[in-house]
C-alpha cells in the first residue's frame, strides 16, 4: 500500500518545472513536468501555475510545498536570498522563505553565494541537489553538476567550502545558434558519448584550454578545408565546451568526482571525465533533488522558518 | 599635382566594403566605405555594387580592380581558393583569380590555409594586410591582426610559417547579445583602454585561461551580489575575451608583437598587450591593406595570373 501524500516537492528552474507528490518516507506518488519555468510563470503567475498542476489531486490542497530553483530569484516568485559559503549545505533547510501571497504553505529554499569581490559566484537550485547527493553518497569531496551553468563544488563532510560555475551549456547553445559555427554543425541531434570527435574535443580543450577560442574557429576551418561532417563538428563543439570546463575544474589527478546528472548529459560527462583520467561516482540528479527537498521538508517541520 | 589613378583597391569583407582609387605610387586619390559586404552584395550583385561605387569616377571605368577579402570565398563573387602555408606571403600577388563575368578587369586575391587535419585554419583578407604590414615594417616575426576572428601569424622574413585564428570579436558579440550576460552589460558603448575592469579582465583570462568560461559567469554573479555597473561588466567581458586570446597566442615573454589594427580596437589591443608584458609595434590596418593591394597590383602587372 502506498503511503499517503505528505508534501509537494518542486524544482522550479528558468525554463523547466518539475513537481512530485511525495510520501513522508520519500516515496514518489506522482510526478508532473512542464515548461512552466520562471520565464513563463512570471507572465502566467506562479500561484496559477501551481494550482494548475495540483488541480488533479484534491488531497494536495492543504499539503506544504517545498520549492528550490529560480522561483526564488529576484525575478522569481519571492526572493529567497543566498547563504554565504563556506556553509553547511543543510543550512538551506531552515533558510527557506515562506511565500506570503499564497493561500498554500509554500517555502522557497535559498541559494548559495561566494561573495569574493574578485571571483564572485552564485548557485540556485543546485544546492538542493547537492544536499540530496551528500545524503545519498556521503564522503565525496568534489561534486560536478553539469548543465547550462555547470557547478563544481568542494566539500568537507557536509560543509561547502567553495564552488565554481562554468557557462558550458549556454556557451554550446549560443555558439550553435548564433555564431559562424551554426553553418558547420547542422541540425540538433543527440551526441554519442563514444563519438571520437566528441572525445577528441574534450581532450583537446582539457589539455590546451588556452587554445579554446582558437579550437572553436578550427571547427569552421575543418569544414572549409576537409569537408568535415556536421555531426562530427557538433560533437567536437560539445566536447570542446565540456573539455575547457574540466580544465578549469582542474580534473586529471585521478581524484574521484561525484557526478550529479541524469540521462544523456550524464552519459556525456561520464565519458568526458573518463577521457580525462578522472574516476566518477554517479548520482542521479532527479533522485538527488527529491532527496534534498525531502530533507528540507523534514527539517523544516521540526525547526523555524523565516517569513518573507 | 596628384598622380593619375592607376587602379582600384578593394577590401571586401563579410559586412563591410572599402574602396580606394589609387595612384601607381600608392597615393590615395579617393575613398569609399559602405556596408555592402558579402552578405548584402550576394543579394544585390557584386558587379552592381562595384558599378554603384565607381559611377562617381568615369576615369575608373577601364582601371584594373584588385580585391581581397570574403568576396573570394565560396559564398562570394568568385572563389579564389587558399594558398597552403608555409608560403611566401607575396605569393598572393600572383595567385589571384580573374572574375570572368565582369566587364572590368577584376582580380580577387586568394587566402591562406593551414591544412593540418588536427588543427586546420584559414584566413581571407588578412593575408593582404599581412603582406602590406611586412613591407611597411620588415623584420617582425609575430603579427597580431585583431577582429571578429583575430589572426596571429608567425613569420620568417616574408614566409608565413604558421598562424592561428581566435574567435574573439564574435564571442564578445554573441555573449553580449545572446547570453545571460546581456542583462549585465547594458548598452553598447566604447570601452576605454585604460579602464581598470577591462585591464583586470585581460590579465585574469591571460593568467588563468582555463577559467575562461567560469570568469564569464562570474560577471553575472558580480552583478547579483555586488551590483556591479554595467559599463564595468562590459569592459570586463571585452577584457576576458581578449585576454584568453593573448594566452592562446602565448604572449608574455617580452617578445615584440607587430599589431596590425586601427582606431579603438587597436587602442584596446595595445593596452591589453602592454598589460601582458608584451611590447608592441603598431601598424595601421588601413595603411597595411592598401599597401598589400598596391603590391598585388604591381606584381600582377609584371607576372601571370590564373583564370577562374
Amino acid at each position: 500500500m502506498s503511503p499517503s501524500p505528505a508534501f509537494v516537492a518542486i524544482d522550479w528552474g528558468t525554463s523547466s518545472f518539475r513537481l512530485w507528490l511525495m510520501g513522508a518516507d520519500g516515496t514518489v506518488l506522482a510526478e508532473r513536468r512542464s515548461g512552466d519555468g520562471l520565464l513563463s510563470a512570471a507572465r502566467t503567475g506562479f500561484e496559477a501555475v501551481l494550482d494548475g498542476h495540483l488541480s488533479a489531486w484534491p488531497e494536495a490542497e492543504t499539503l506544504p510545498v517545498v520549492v528550490c530553483g529560480m522561483a526564488g530569484s529576484r525575478q522569481g516568485w519571492v526572493e529567497a536570498g543566498y547563504i554565504p559559503v563556506p556553509a553547511d549545505v543543510a543550512g538551506i533547510c531552515t533558510g527557506g522563505v515562506r511565500v506570503p501571497v499564497s493561500r498554500r504553505h509554500v517555502t522557497i529554499l535559498p541559494g548559495l553565494a561566494l561573495g569574493s569581490s574578485e571571483d564572485p559566484d552564485v548557485m540556485r537550485g543546485e544546492e538542493t541537489q547537492l544536499l540530496g547527493a551528500v545524503l545519498e553518497t556521503p564522503g565525496s569531496t568534489r561534486f560536478c553538476m553539469p548543465g547550462t551553468h555547470s557547478k563544481w563544488v568542494s566539500m568537507e563532510a557536509t560543509v561547502v567550502t567553495g564552488f565554481q560555475t562554468f557557462m558550458t551549456g549556454e556557451l554550446y547553445s549560443i555558439l550553435s545558434q548564433h555564431s559562424i559555427l551554426s553553418h558547420s554543425i547542422g541540425e540538433t541531434g543527440d551526441i554519442d558519448p563514444t563519438d571520437r570527435a566528441f572525445l577528441t574535443g574534450v581532450r583537446d580543450a582539457w589539455s590546451r584550454p588556452a587554445q579554446f577560442t582558437h579550437q572553436l574557429f578550427s571547427i569552421r576551418a575543418g569544414q572549409l578545408l576537409h569537408d568535415r561532417k556536421t555531426d562530427d563538428n557538433r560533437a567536437r563543439l560539445s566536447g570542446l565546451t565540456i573539455g575547457v570546463e574540466l580544465a578549469g575544474a582542474g580534473v586529471g589527478s585521478h581524484e574521484e568526482v561525484a557526478l550529479v546528472a541524469s540521462g544523456r548529459l550524464g552519459a556525456l560527462y561520464r565519458a568526458a571525465l573518463d577521457a580525462c583520467e578522472t574516476p566518477v561516482r554517479s548520482i542521479d540528479a532527479d533522485v538527488a533533488v527529491r532527496r534534498g527537498l525531502l530533507e528540507a521538508w523534514r527539517r523544516d517541520r521540526s525547526g523555524g522558518r523565516k517569513n518573507a
